[in-house]
């Protein structure tokens, strides 16, 4: 199997407002995020598309991200016992990465928080149904919210040319949006959000458009601005994500790691007030530390096509196992394979060297790196 | 889009223990059920799968079915809180078909609940994350439950052979087993769950594998033992699920969709003493009655690929649509096409007729049918 395998298709897995588009546009592949369709590949290679993404502008059904709408009362009060982030002093407008924890501190999910309004906030989701599992404490600790999934479908628009882009269909307005903020913009008589957000390392906007009858028009709209700038349907590319040092819930993270072993510190509060979710187990890991923590390797050896299945990584000299990269490729710009994963205490320090085990013959040196890759 | 597409893999998306058997035998295509690979085609016509299906025994990789287990004091109280069936008192070795509401009544999930021991339960789920939703409610219940994801991987043996199969490797004792019941049986010395469950018309065995690496010489076992008796690598067949009224959990219901709905009022207690989630709603909708209802709908015209988007069901002389067809195909036995899906209240009776699109061009006629379509 060589990375790309037959997809069959039903109702519950989702199509989105764009997903004609994409089909237009001549897409290879999907994967499915969310019980959604996301497009994965088109007709140019990976590396290709990445050398594009450096340099111009793409269009990406993100639909699949899914939004957790919860509004009420007790709203901050819900999301403040989700994440160890500190959320309660957030202002409007504003979009925060917040880890949501277990009772063992295991990550559920890694959602952008989105603040529409007072007591009122999207969850911007990976892999995994938060809205069940917010209902389920909501319901539980007798909390005044509602939760919804609301019918919101975000779309990218990534790279160094996006403001260009967006610019001239939403005025300059767009220009003045800061990074992880949002905005209101007139989208065919109705007010979206438009939020300097993205999944890739130059960035870009997400639209979260709420109005899905809109999308194939909008999808449209920008594409014909977009050609005068070289724009291309696209996706997110692992090799600008793994350069960029964007984690992957359910590749890099599962809900056995948690957000110290993630390199998530720096984004929490452990010692906060509130006593949310998996706070007495992160608080005695970050007393006695981590045995593992996610670390990017520059690896040598043939060029590697995605990474699909964890590589072992080797202690070159004692023949054991110390970690795994969940997500890589071979970067051109490196001219070297490239991947992230977790990797066992001791073997943390810049150019430690290693060993990646590519396959049953290739044993390939490789260097330990601090992520990002790429600033 | 014709029903398949690309599928492009990471580790998000699971591989089971059989997953490698499943591509020695030439898999064509899978969906993404639980964050997991389901197989989906062979290189067969889905009309021959069907047709060796209700003769012989068929291997199918149903890993995806992850099981959430639930232990401890309080697990039957949480169970009980989680369905309107009564569960409390449900014997050991037993599996129950439990749909899981949410506070409006609608499906959460419909898994099956096996009963291991008292106050230790597995729930065999669909499409979506029941161990998020019932960690939520037990934290916010404060319930002394321990929950969690085994790793426990089903495999199941279907088809009017598979007892022949089985027997050979298990014994007489898997011929005692009864429909929705369980027992213990050795591998390897391990000791496994076998139930008499699946979701084909036929019925079999689903093999709850609780060691992994065992997987790999379970599934050649089995298939070695088969080969006389013509086995072959199978999965869930559409044409055999719409048959026997089989629902599938994201197609022909939602989280939208109440039990009502899906006519499961034979395997529910709406009036049972406990106040379980969604109890207030589904008591008012008992009372006024359900506006929609799954049917099965057999139809004339072109032969349908199988069907991956709604198709819509209308009232031929009024030009209204009725309802949609979620899941459906081309049946060899009635030499018709047959469908799955809600349709409006007022259109529920027996031969009923109506019109099915299934293209800009195509409006065939068809008729209501109870379920299941074969006995």
């Amino acid at each position: 199997m060589n990375g790309q395998n037959g997809l069959n298709l039903s109702r519950r897995i989702r199509r989105t407002p764009y997903t004609s588009n994409v089909e237009n546009h001549g897409v290879t592949g999907f994967s499915v995020v969310n019980h959604t369709l996301l497009p994965k590949s088109f007709q140019n290679t990976l590396e290709d598309d990445y050398l594009h993404l450096q340099e111009h502008v793409q269009i990406w059904d993100v639909g699949c991200q899914r939004q957790v709408e919860i509004k009420g009362k007790d709203a901050t009060k819900l999301i403040d016992l989700m994440t160890p982030r500190t959320v309660e002093n957030m202002g409007i407008g504003k979009c925060l990465y917040v880890p949501l924890t277990d009772t063992n501190g295991g990550i559920i999910n890694d959602p952008i928080l989105t603040k529409i309004a007072e007591e009122h906030y999207y969850l911007s989701v990976a892999d995994s149904d938060v809205l069940l599992w917010a209902r389920g404490l909501a319901i539980g600790f007798k909390l005044n919210v509602r939760i919804r999934e609301p019918d919101v479908w975000p779309l990218a628009v990534q790279g160094p040319k996006a403001p260009l882009v967006l610019s001239e269909i939403f005025g300059d307005k767009i220009n003045t949006l800061k990074k992880f903020n949002f905005d209101w913009f007139p989208i065919e008589g109705s007010n979206q959000i438009i939020a300097r957000t993205g999944y890739s390392r130059n960035g870009g906007f997400e639209i979260y458009l709420s109005r899905p009858e809109l999308g194939d028009n909008l999808w449209k709209t920008i594409w014909k601005v977009g050609e005068a700038h070289n724009i291309r349907p696209g996706c997110p590319n692992i090799i600008d994500r793994v350069e960029a040092g964007l984690l992957s819930y359910g590749n890099e993270m599962t809900v056995e790691n948690t957000p110290l072993e993630c390199n998530m510190d720096k984004f929490i509060n452990i010692e906060k007030e509130t006593d949310f979710i998996g706070k007495k187990t992160l608080l005695r890991q970050k007393q006695y530390g981590v045995r593992r923590r996610i670390r990017g390797v520059v690896f040598n050896g043939p060029k590697i096509p995605t990474i699909t299945r964890p590589l072992e990584v080797f202690d070159k000299e004692k023949r054991k196992i110390i970690g795994s990269l969940t997500s890589g490729a071979h970067s051109p710009r490196f001219n070297k394979n490239i991947g992230v994963g977790m990797i066992d205490k001791g073997y943390w320090d810049e150019n430690e060297k290693i060993e990646v085990k590519i396959d049953e013959t290739n044993f390939c040196d490789g260097l330990i790196k601090n992520l990002p890759l790429v600033k």
